[in-house]
């Protein structure tokens, strides 16, 4: 099923969700293979052993990680949680390797802006710069020769694919956009709290940092980075909530069109937005996206609308917060980086039912 | 438990999740008895054999409906879907029953208006002018003598309860208002459709009705009865979703503030407007609801933010739809209407976890 | 609401899910008022921060545990794990409280067999004789007048009370009793733990701990106490299964009849041993139960039938593991001790749907 | 991504969720192409309308089912309601297309049996005796030649798959066999049953059909089959449940060992009997089955031990009811009828989490 001339891959941090879910991706990818998957916490431990799905699809074993052998791979993952990947970055950079971080480390452009949100000192602010933002509706091209991918978040990626289309073309009130957000509990990763237990978040739901959320500046960064110049910057009302599902975010958007009376026709201007996009689906006129319908798979999918005609515009997008999310956009990545066919692996069918 | 002197109730159309929850709130509330239950599908079979939760606390089963019988009782709840009310309603206007109906039908003043939104004519025009609309916290006085209720709708109350500081007080524009609005499976009722099943609902979650659903205009008239003279009319954008629970409404609300510079304190704001009220609770600042911690109890939660110090507000607003969205809140009108505890039967904890 | 000589009770370690449940049936309690509440982790922390389903029904602060404090109180629910009662009632033993202790540490009278399967030395092995083993429906003389109740384990209460009438009457082969139970997610308690998470739970459903459960032999001493002399010990093996729900057990026995050819009315037998039982229903013969039933309340739910007449006895017995399961069984037990109605404070229905 | 010399594959009956399932699997099978997809009731619809998830892969509407059309093809899969397929069969049998029914209709070889359990008249008895019961673990040499293969239950699968190595070795009492299982939803299929709602199934559990189940007769005769001569003809108990979860069964099975002194290492016999299977795994002594790990998958995970050593063994077997319970069992077989590589569009990795 591989092809004669596989790329060697290695995942750091391979324990959480995002680790599973490249370890899914991976193992039927025909370019790629992975030899390296690394965890402080369970070396030693077989990756079968704690993932039970991968029995007889995946035959390594954690190790401690190790830049040297890292280093000589291909292409390195970073799945880990936010402040890991800037410590191994600078000896890593120095590699034959490119990479592919996950995590939020290098997302931020501007440093003090990453600390703030972040709360500690960032540990390579010098390479942030080098770091090409991983969205590849938007940065295919930088993409392509990039050392270091900083992949997007998946509410940033859910809200910045909405939005899209009608910042590039300013037809809204860049300073009054509104994200009203969910997200599967997965999004809260792979930890034990109790806040994340079956018995707090099921047959419930909520909003959470609704005060202000991580993904508000990088989501900020991202929107700004479309408009045309001389425009008042985006900002956003960012509003997350818990959803008692596994995976899935939910991205229901808001905004006031500048002038109600001059308005394209917004399907067709979605439509053609993303005509050629493999992974973005504007849905027929009509119809509502639902998360289960990308439930395993990197498509986003959207739907536009103008409820009773007025000024507010609707934009409801859909995407699997572990795939198109974060490990399925840095495999798509990955095929972009080493020129495989943008679709490798991540062909695959949403579970549904 | 029961007192001396119990008023005698009937339910018309309790085959459905609004009624097996008035039965469930009725059975152990102090001052009423339920008479009568009727169902024309399910006449003859025993309530609890239909729901098990009931044994050995009901013994009635269902009949078909009879307004002569019906018209003898001090109350009578119409939970059935639209449309039904408005039938039996002349004639039991003439009796001495009073009336409290969960239904759509008496709700909308302008009869027009309904029409439109229903897509179909209404059967007793003539009453909608007679029909009090069971909004606690905002008709109170006028509940007390009612004849007839119109008891809100879920959606309506937890969008109403989170927006009236706002708009009684004109802080906000009138014309750009939002309701992101989410409900568990339940408020779709007991009926068997597909899209309603476990498979289709469950580990996903959704918009639906976002190009105009039945209760916006609803909202909109309680929301403009509340406005202060000579503003202009409030104008919605209400978009439901399905959330993937039995129970529970979450709306989240948007507002933007007329005078950012000139903003009372927000959380006195509310917590004065509602000090009063026994089943509002304004959470302390910083706060956020769920909507389990309202899960069988009648209580609305409330929690108002201005994030990052902005223009927008949001308000997040919780209930139970089928207690304070519907069941719970017309024993609520009940209990006001005959001079009872306005808590009697009403003052349950919520089910955590 | 409460009476007018209500007795004080506290409770050890009320930051777990059977301390929130006794809360909440405790506050309605007509003739119980909980002035006490103990946490070491969150002493200074207002209960109600904690539980939002608590606000405006608790006003207590959790306190560090004080055994001269408790001891002046009426009557003491331990909610902690097991291993931490044992600690305190050596002390509290001398004291005029009773003591209710919902944990596994006073259940098994065989002290060495405890030790095996909790894996800990007993620190009061001298008091285990002294605790009476808390199932009113078999010990309901003893509970009236004991000093120190211990409050059976859920899976126990619901497989006990499936088992009792066959095994009181010798009607199966107790070597070969089987009772394959499903318990909700909230059994395994308020802990941050990885594998009970909702994205390890959720849409699942697995067995657990099949090589041997600690209820196990609990279970096993409860039946034998019911067996007819000269009968060989009953044997069970018990497999235990995590449900992706909150509450419930649904526990599904079989048994192997001694005489095929000569069996009594089992819907009768079954229906004349809990006749007189407050929470034990027996459904009419074809329902089957469902946890759901019982949500919230104390009830157990029954059904027993001999599938194709062959055999094989088959009962099913539904109960909700924090009310009859733990905390509504406590209560119950203190209703019983203090001689108040056996359904004082538990006279709930469940919460359908 | 298919191959040069595709066949060519028609589905009847293809919107409930065992369709939906075929599709997503052929769609990316490499040796078919599914070129007729039909349903009375929904001719004309594109078959991406109703399942989004397909939106991109499948680019099918439903036709009106037609003999002449169907018996074109090479292989055609019934994933129809009992009843349907015996209808059109005796005029499909005369066509060269081989048939995979995923229905009830010709699985059991005891007409009369057949008609008492499915209570109605069998429409093609005549043809019973031609179908090979689709189990490849006991029947894959049959199955190479079959015309007509009846695809087993998901029940029968996951009993089976459980209970051969046990039976097939004589080491247990035949007579006194349990079964114990648990469904997810989609089990039910896609039809608008109050019963199959969210507000009914969720956050609940309970058992259905122990009376008696449709697929007890197919599991008896299943394991009747693989029974040394000369043995008493197992007899089993069957309770099914339903979980609140879309995908998955769990089997948990109990059988007394004839001799418990004289009982081999069960452990190396299931491994043994299962070792060439590519959809049987054996989990290693100690792990316990989930659901989950083969969510979406074809695999079939088995546990099997022996609590406290005493002479019950029990068994613990978990399938996709969907996939190895029905679409991908059938697919399973199309591999073998044609000579595919077996794992052909089956190598999967389940959708954890």
């Amino acid at each position: 099923m591989k092809g004669l001339h596989v790329i060697k891959a290695g995942i750091v941090g391979g324990t959480g969700y995002t680790g599973v879910e490249l370890l899914r991706l991976l193992a039927k990818h025909p370019e790629v293979e992975v030899t390296v998957i690394t965890s402080r916490a369970e070396a030693g431990v077989k990756v079968a052993d704690m993932y039970p799905s991968l029995r007889g699809h995946i035959d390594l074993v954690f190790t401690e990680p190790d830049v040297a052998l890292l280093g000589e791979l291909d292409v390195v993952f970073f799945a880990t949680p936010h402040g890991v990947a800037q410590n191994l970055m600078p000896a890593l950079m120095q590699t034959k390797a490119r990479i592919i971080d996950l995590s939020a480390d290098f997302r931020i452009r501007d440093v003090a802006l990453w600390e703030k949100w972040y709360n500690q000192v960032h540990g390579a602010p010098e390479l942030v710069a080098q770091a090409v933002y991983g969205l590849p509706e938007v940065n295919r091209a930088a993409i392509t020769t990039a050392k270091l991918i900083a992949c997007p978040g998946c509410y940033p990626t859910a809200t910045q694919l909405g939005f899209l289309p009608l910042l590039e073309n300013n037809l809204v009130d860049p300073t009054h956009l509104i994200s009203n957000a969910a997200s599967g509990a997965s999004g809260a990763g792979r930890q034990g709290k109790i806040d994340n237990l079956l018995s707090e978040v099921s047959d419930s739901f909520k909003a959470y940092g609704a005060a202000g959320h991580r993904h508000l500046p990088e989501i900020e960064q991202g929107l700004r980075d479309v408009q045309p110049s001389g425009i008042a910057p985006a900002l956003l009302t960012f509003v997350p909530h818990l959803l008692p599902i596994i995976r899935g975010i939910h991205a229901t958007l808001y905004a006031t069109l500048l002038d109600a009376n001059k308005v394209p026709d917004l399907q067709a201007l979605y439509e053609q937005r993303y005509a050629n996009e493999p992974f973005v689906d504007v849905l027929p006129a009509g119809q509502l996206p639902q998360t289960r319908s990308v439930k395993g798979s990197n498509m986003c999918r959207i739907a536009v609308l103008r409820p009773q005609n007025r000024a507010t515009v609707v934009v409801l997008s859909v995407i699997d917060n572990l795939t198109k999310g974060a490990s399925g956009q840095a495999v798509q990545n990955m095929n972009i980086m080493f020129g495989f066919d943008e679709k490798a692996g991540l062909d695959v069918i949403a579970l549904l039912p």
